[in-house]
């Protein structure tokens, strides 16, 4: 089925309010949500509402809670998120580190105790429409194994690098896994295989056969041993300058929560020389996008380039929407 | 041949005062070489510095330059490095990007028109030393195509992060790419395929064959589309920042040079809880070290591990050389 954004945006403010939050904090969750829907991401868009009012009625994300500055020093902060819904946290975290960029040329805060963040794009693009370059990442629970090992200990701790440009902001919004579950699920579901290795088989090796590898979710980093190493050292610069959870004691809860962040905000502005820095982008994009593709009928597209044409395609034609989970909002929204 | 890194050292900064080097600046050039070959990373160690002279004799690298501040806000200034050897312009840009980081909590340079820095690590284990993290990238020439494109296009832009940590640092040292080219080329010297792909062959294939890869250069980025956004992304963080060279730019010139670079460090000692900090980590290397591995006999490692304990082998029982490059060598500094 498909449904108008602006129909989803309205269920979804009218669900949050019924679950009190404040006006504010409803529309700010609906945005975010109907957005991300729009871009073509799903997953976490309107496919995750009903798993976050859950952890609401469970008590996993404390709707009351509000992002507190711990400590400070300079352009660099540590916030505690007292378990409040991540997209208010990283919201108000990624707002504050503008403010820092904009006063130092750069900022960072480091947010402890938080929620999943739902898209971390999210964020990128708020900071690249305050004219700010962006580089922001999380941890989350185990779900790859460190390279050589059995057993998922390292996180696909997703990593934003945003770019701002006048014809499209640059997003780059990648875990740290070659393929999410959720989409290894979507080629078990269509029947196919990956196209590339993603993961684990009961015997060890490497298998791009979704069932074999969701048999015991254990992930492939991108790079092998690069992806593996990169994890590792994400999760050791958010929990140390967080003062937060790492992977490992992330692990120890049933339900991820209590996660850690970075968010880091680079100001170019104060350099003055804007034209420059567009003409510098442009120059990059065309390179790229010049190249003579491998498959004649293929485009090679920028970072964040794919997302800003589904949502021009949705905004027009409504945005195809799983039913059952409309339907399960529905009911949520009218209990 | 095994040397030892003391000799090594000083037939160095011999050679590197005739080439009229001031003797400090001769004893960093030694050094930072030695070390990297100690820590078994000959390539950017005394197996680059044939190439290294050669450059300073056809004018690439200008040994007279200084690395000069242009333009500065707050935590983050514009460096250019006016095309003067790569390791001293970073050891410079490092030094500097600390001394941001202790007084404002971070502290970024964005330096331009700079040569190789060799091997990245080595300045993400000078901010280590300084009990700092850091972040720190270069762009390249293009060396890999973009996702889905035949043409090298985007650069392996070697990426550090570096944790300081009591018991050895950790440093992750990586290029984009999935191998290094000079890393293809030892397997074709042993004979033997690459344990995963690692670039394309002439008919557009993904290949881990070194003979065909080797015959175009076109090497495959770390996770496909994943890396090829990263690299992208880099270079356009440092570009911009720099107002330097992109890979486009560099692209058009025959020798890779004048190169653009970011360097972030980030000074935790402000926020006075070392101890716990250091607990923190220790507490993510237990987890991922105890995981059980895969075949019997292995052992993970963190980033960085690895090459501390080649550097203590190689302390005590002299390092392997290539013969063929220590008689360069010592022709060069006869000469």
């Amino acid at each position: 089925m498909r449904i108008l954004a602006e129909d989803i945006q309205k269920v979804l403010h009218e669900l949050f309010v019924k679950y009190n939050f404040t006006p504010e904090k409803a529309q700010l969750l609906a945005n975010v949500f109907t957005e991300s829907t729009l871009d073509g991401v799903s997953s976490h868009g309107i496919n995750r509402v009903p798993l976050f009012i859950e952890y609401i009625e469970n008590g996993v994300i404390n709707i009351k809670a509000e992002a507190e500055k711990i400590e400070s020093f300079g352009s660099i902060e540590r916030w505690d998120g007292h378990f409040g819904p991540g997209i208010i946290n990283a919201t108000k975290c990624t707002n504050r580190t503008i403010e820092l960029a904009k006063q130092h040329g750069m900022g960072m805060v480091a947010l402890r105790n938080t929620n999943h963040w739902m898209r971390g794009g999210t964020y990128g693009k708020q900071a690249a429409d305050a004219n700010c370059i962006s580089i922001m990442f999380t941890n989350t629970k185990p779900n790859m194994p460190p390279w050589g090992g059995k057993e998922s200990r390292i996180g696909n701790n997703p990593f934003v690098i945003s770019v701002p440009r006048k014809k499209g902001h640059v997003v780059l919004d990648m875990a740290i896994s070659q393929f999410a579950f959720g989409k290894i699920n979507d080629y078990k579901l269509r029947g196919e295989k990956l196209p590339y290795p993603g993961g684990w088989d009961d015997n060890d090796k490497l298998s791009n056969d979704p069932d074999k590898i969701l048999s015991k979710e254990r992930g492939l980093p991108i790079g092998y041993w690069k992806g593996s190493a990169l994890s590792i050292v994400l999760d050791m610069l958010a929990t140390v300058m967080a003062a937060g959870n790492s992977t490992y004691r992330i692990s120890s809860k049933e339900i991820e929560t209590a996660i850690s962040q970075i968010y880091i905000c680079i100001y170019p502005g104060v350099f003055n020389d804007e034209e420059l820095q567009q003409k510098l982008i442009e120059e990059i994009i065309d390179f790229t996008h010049n190249v003579e593709p491998i498959s004649p009928e293929d485009k090679i597209y920028y970072p964040g380039e794919r997302s800003s044409l589904t949502k021009s395609n949705n905004l027009e034609a409504g945005i195809v929407v799983d039913k059952s989970i409309w339907q399960k909002i529905m009911i949520l929204a009218e209990k």
